[in-house]
Formats: structure tokens, C-alpha cells, sequence
């Protein structure tokens, strides 16, 4: 066996996440390796949680970046909250309500489905049912940016409906955290959870979380052990937790925190209005192009994620052959359909650093080149300029 | 606010992990993000499978690098294989075997203790009295090599010893692989997790597990769902199993596992043997220049793992104030005592790309230079000689 080093191809980034990572945050994950307790290292995750405040607008004490993918942050915010016995309400609405659902039931908790049609957002009114007919749920779940149909729900709708009836809310932004509006603190979300490769453009592999004190309390009056012993905030805490004695749980993953770090103080530099701004733009040129090559959004156009834009496969066009042709000729990756959508539709990722005018020129060109050449019915010629148009309008 | 760019101090690791990384590792970490449906990302995952192979000495289909560290390659290993009921021997004789025993609860499992002194080995004599008095019995777990206090213990006796009663065996490996002997396959180990930030000084982050047909069976035959859905194998292998057709269950740390990837072609390069005998030959340099110096080791020599050397602290020297001082004036870092073991001992690592001449020589020279300005009671200016003629004997 004689295996060599791994040189990856570069490629532009316009699926559904990883999005493309910025140049500074590979420089930083590549800097010298230093101890989890190292006085240095410490003052560096105080940072991280300064910086986490600044993005998810919570003053949450509990607010850390666990220390795996987004499916750990997830299962972070169900194993500390639901015990067995438990009534969840999971609104589902595509892939990600599904997973909700999955965790709530390995933590011996009850589910009542709140269903919506893959591609709209989660009714309110739905949620509002449920909750007075399941006077005992203790937890509405739900996801704010659906990464597989890219609708968006409306955080604040329902957790203030949840409150009234005395729910907790436990909030998926993997995909909206730095690219879409969200206020933690403002509407009084309680648990949180996230990801690193989406809109904060940093490589995968960390779930930032935020809990406020009603979760904490919650967390405190368990009545029984956490099942994972890895995702033990009552642990996780004491090393996350500040102050100078941090007492070791786990090793932490020294530079992938590296990373966050430097991709959280990109956003602190741009400004966190600013981003969001900046992804509704891009989402508005790119819409402008798809749509003058004919091509149709599955979400209304008010639930609409900037950030993520999930198309109609045209008539004509073959899925597997499309994307293969735009990763292997132009380098660029967009995103299958996933579930229910699988080979219906392509999600088109603006997230973070990929949301650029020279992503979305690329992309519209690519696209059409490709198509052109199928058997796809698409209006060919228009595009590039009706995108060109909206960046020259919004002074891009 | 505003936070900056995070610059850590250039350290010299010689704790319990991490270790030194290799500046190729660090290099690999660096490179452009790709996707991780992407062929060219499926294609690394299939090397890395090969190099996982060669490092762990095993054929196992089933073997992988969980997404998170080695704390979540235990938990994956117990909540797979562990269902409520179920009985576990667990072998404690450090702070790892305690860990074991809370994620045999977390699962609803039971635990027998076998129980041996922190710094000894696992007493295989114990381990089958408790397999006769626990014929319900069905996992035999332990640690291969006690990361908190040095002890090596014989994986290959007492994997023969649970087979005998039809146990299967989890072992940890974090602190042994790619650093002392072991033979998974050779010695029919069921199940095995290990980090990637010890002795293949990778950064921290990575967990690669392996488990042969036996623990597949035992997976497959389960009566309840595992109970973390990101941990679950039977969803990891579809992603993780082989072939073309990966499907998605979580974004892969993509950069995180370039790393992992140079760090095993790493290791490949060397030979495994030849690790091995790398970090046989180090630990014999350093324990020369130690003894020199009047320091005691507190694991018996025969089961001493040569990658983690534990001393007790001589009498007049202040734990803290010295491990501060080579921090600061050397960017040295050593590691302290944990459990029962803190303030009494400390441990000083040898572990891959840190098992090197040069860090014997900096070690031993800084910690003479900082217990002789204590009031320490050590013999001084014998421990460099003592070292260098153990170097200069095995060709160094």
C-alpha cells in the first residue's frame, strides 16, 4: 500500500453547505496546534463566546460551539431538554423536522407532527392546534431555514405562541445563523443550535449552540442523567463555562476552533446587518437570473431564504448529468434535491462567502451553458444581464 | 467589540495530547474545502478507510473516523453495542475506565467494576473472576493505555479471556495507536476507538472506531434503537460503508479529515513498526535523563506505555509554579495529574511527531533548569548525558 497526500480540486461551493470557506479562515485553521487548557487557548474561547453572542444576538451564558457537525448540535439541544415521557411538538416541513422528530423518540419522548408541505414554511396555526390540543408538550421544535426546500418559518410567531402555553422552543439555524435575520435574545428563543459551514463560511465540523436560563433551569430539574455522556451540558459546562479554572471534559478540536474563531470575527468585521444584507442582494441578482432562464422557485416567494435556492428541475434536464457537467467542466457544485425532492429539484446555495457576484455569475453562466446544450426548455441569453442589472442597481 | 485574528504562541506539546502536529498535517488542513458528496472527497474517504486498515493492523469493513473526539468514539462504541439490561465489565484503573462506566449507564446497561490501582495494568486475574461470577455478562470493556496515568495493559489476554465466556470487547486505543503494538485483528478485537490527536498527531477533533463481523451481528440483532441518532452506526455506513452510492447523514469535518488523511500517509511513510520502535527508543532517552534526575515513574516498568510517562512530583517542587514556568519561559507543555493522581503526578508525553530527540533534549533541560531554581530535591546535571547516550546508542 503506498497511499499519497490529498490534494483536493478547487471548486466554488453552491450547494446546500459546506459553502466556499474564505482564504483566511484555511490560513487559520492551518496555525500551531496548542493545549486545550493552555492559558492562551483559554483566552481564545472566551473570545468565541463573545463573538458567538454577537452572532446568534443572545447574551446566553450557555453558549458554546460543540465540539462535532450540526447533527450533534441538534441532538445537544433534545438529549439535555426531553426526558423519557416527554411531549415534543416537531414541525416538519422537510428533511431536518424529520431528524427532530428521530431525536425526540431515542430520547424516550413522545412527538405530535406538525406536518407542512416541503417547500412552505411551518403554519403558525398548525402549531397553535397542537399546542391546545396537547396541553401537556413541553417542547415545540422546529427549523427556521430549512437547508433541503429553503423555506423560512417565523421564529418569533412561534415561540411567542409556544410561551403562551408554556413551551419551550428548540430552534434549528444551521442555516440561517449569519445569513438571514435572527434574534436570539429579541424573541426569546431558548435553545439554539447551528452550524459552522453554512453562512459563516467555515469548514464543517462545529455546532455552535446557545440556551437561555429557562433551558438552563430545565436542564438543572432533570430528573434523570442525560443519555449521552458527551453532550452533557452539565459537563460540557464546566469547560465552556469561564472563568480561569476550566476543568477538562473532552480534548477539544483545537484548529477547527481556529477557525470559527477567525470566520466569527470575519462577520464582526462585515457587521452582522451588513451580511444578512448582502445575502438578500445576492439572492435578488440570482433570483433575477434563474428566473429570466425560465426557471421556477418551489418556495412562495415571502418564505424565501436568501441564502438557499431551491429550483424546479426544468423539463428536459437530467439531474445527475447536469450537476455532473457543472462540477467536472466549471468546477461548481450545486445541490441535489433531498427526501421528497430527490431529482425534482436543485438548491442553489448564497451562503457566507460563496454570496458573491462573481459566484452568481459563474453559476447563471455555467447553469445555462449546460442546460443549453441538454434537452432542457430554458429562455438561453437573458440571465447574466438581469442579474448584472440588480449588482449594478444595489452598487455591487 | 472588536475581537481580532487569533494568533496562538508556538508551543512544544509533551502532554497527554495533542501532541506536536506535523507541519504537513497543519499544511493539509489548509486546503480548499470541498463537498462531501463530492467523487474526488468520496475517493479520500476510501484511502482513508486503507490507511485506517493499516494503522489499527485490522481488515474491518466497518472502520471509520467518527466526526468528534475520541470521547464520542467511546460513546459510539457503547451506545451501539449496549443496550438497556445489558451487563458490562468494565476494568477501571484511571480516569477512562470511569468514563466507561458512566456510558454503560447513560445506555442502561449495568456494570461490574473490576477495579486496579491508578498506574497499574488491568489484572487479567480479576477480569476472569468476574466473568465467572457474571455469566450475563456480555461486554468486557477496557483501556489499552491509561492515558492518565501511563499503564499499558495486555488487550490480547483479556480479549481471549472475555471470548472464552462469549463477551464481546471494546478497547480504548486513543493514547496506544500508531504509538505501541496493537493487533486488532491478530488479537480478535470486537470493537476499538482511538483519537486522532495523540500518537498520530493529528490535531484533535477525529475518533477512528473499527469493529469486526461479531459486533456488526450484535448491531444488527439489536432489540432498540440506538440511542443517539448521530452516533448511530447503521446510519454511518451508508455514508461511510463503501461503494459509489453515499448517502448523507451528516456533513464529514472535510478539513478536519485532510488532516487525519496526511497524518496516517504520515505514518504509512515511517512504517507502523517503526513508529513503534521510534516511541520505544524515545521513552528509553527520556526515562534515562528522568531517573537521572532522581524522578520515579509511578507505573511498574513492564507495564509502562513508552507515549506517557508518568512521575511523581519530587518533594519541594510546586506543581503548578512549574509547570507555569516551562510554559512561559520555554512554551513548553506538560501535563498534570487528573482524578486521584492531580497534583501528584505529571505526564509527559511522547507521542508521534513530539517522540523526538529534540523534545527530549528541550524536556529534560528546562525541567532541570526549573526544579534546581525551586527548593525540588532532584539530582541535577546528569539527565541530558544520561539521555544522549541512550540517543547515541540507538542511532539518533
Amino acid at each position: 500500500m503506498s497511499i499519497r497526500s490529498f490534494h483536493p480540486p478547487v471548486r466554488t461551493l453552491m450547494g446546500p453547505g459546506p459553502s466556499d470557506v474564505h482564504p483566511r479562515i484555511l490560513e487559520a485553521m492551518a496555525r500551531p496546534t496548542i493545549g486545550h487548557l493552555d492559558p492562551r487557548f483559554i483566552d481564545m474561547m472566551d473570545e468565541m463566546k463573545a463573538l458567538l453572542h454577537y452572532a446568534f444576538k443572545a447574551r446566553n451564558e450557555l453558549t458554546l460551539p460543540v465540539s462535532a457537525p450540526g447533527s450533534a448540535g441538534m441532538e445537544t439541544c433534545f438529549v439535555n431538554l426531553v426526558e423519557p415521557g416527554d411531549t415534543v411538538i416537531v414541525c416538519q416541513n422537510g428533511v431536518f423536522g424529520g431528524r427532530m422528530k428521530e431525536n425526540v423518540e431515542r430520547c424516550g419522548g413522545k412527538t405530535v407532527l406538525v406536518e407542512d408541505e416541503w417547500g412552505m414554511p411551518v403554519d403558525p396555526n398548525k402549531v397553535a392546534d397542537a399546542l391546545k390540543t396537547h396541553p401537556e408538550a413541553k417542547i415545540v421544535a422546529f427549523v427556521q431555514a430549512e437547508t433541503s426546500t429553503g423555506a423560512c418559518s417565523d421564529v418569533e410567531t412561534i415561540t411567542r405562541l409556544a410561551h403562551e402555553h408554556g413551551c419551550l422552543v428548540i430552534v434549528d439555524a444551521v442555516t440561517s445563523l449569519g445569513g438571514s435575520p435572527l434574534e436570539v435574545d429579541e424573541w426569546n428563543v431558548d435553545a439554539i443550535y447551528s452550524g459552522s459551514q453554512k453562512c459563516l463560511s467555515c469548514t464543517p465540523g462545529l455546532s455552535p449552540v446557545s440556551f437561555n436560563q429557562h433551558s438552563i433551569d430545565v436542564i438543572k430539574n432533570r430528573k434523570t442523567k442525560v443519555q449521552s455522556w458527551f453532550l452533557d451540558l452539565s459537563l460540557v459546562m464546566n469547560y465552556w463555562g469561564g472563568g480561569t479554572k476550566r476543568a477538562y471534559h473532552h480534548t477539544a478540536p483545537i484548529n477547527a476552533l481556529y477557525g470559527l474563531h477567525e470566520a466569527l470575527v470575519l462577520l464582526q468585521e462585515e457587521g452582522l446587518e451588513n451580511a444578512w444584507q448582502r445575502h438578500r442582494d445576492m439572492h435578488i441578482a440570482l433570483k433575477a437570473g434563474l428566473e429570466a432562464m425560465g426557471l421556477r422557485f418551489i418556495v412562495p416567494e415571502a418564505a424565501r431564504l436568501p441564502q438557499l435556492n431551491a429550483v424546479a428541475i426544468p423539463d428536459g434536464a437530467d439531474d445527475v448529468q447536469v450537476r455532473s457537467a457543472l462540477l467536472n467542466r466549471y468546477g461548481l457544485e450545486i445541490g441535489a434535491g433531498l427526501g421528497a425532492l430527490a431529482g425534482r429539484i436543485w438548491r442553489i446555495g448564497l451562503m457566507g462567502y460563496s454570496a458573491s457576484p462573481k459566484n452568481i455569475l459563474l453559476c447563471l453562466s455555467a447553469l445555462e451553458a449546460v442546460l443549453a446544450e441538454s434537452k432542457a426548455s430554458i429562455a438561453a441569453g437573458a440571465a447574466i444581464n438581469a442579474a448584472q442589472k440588480v449588482l449594478a442597481d444595489r452598487g455591487y
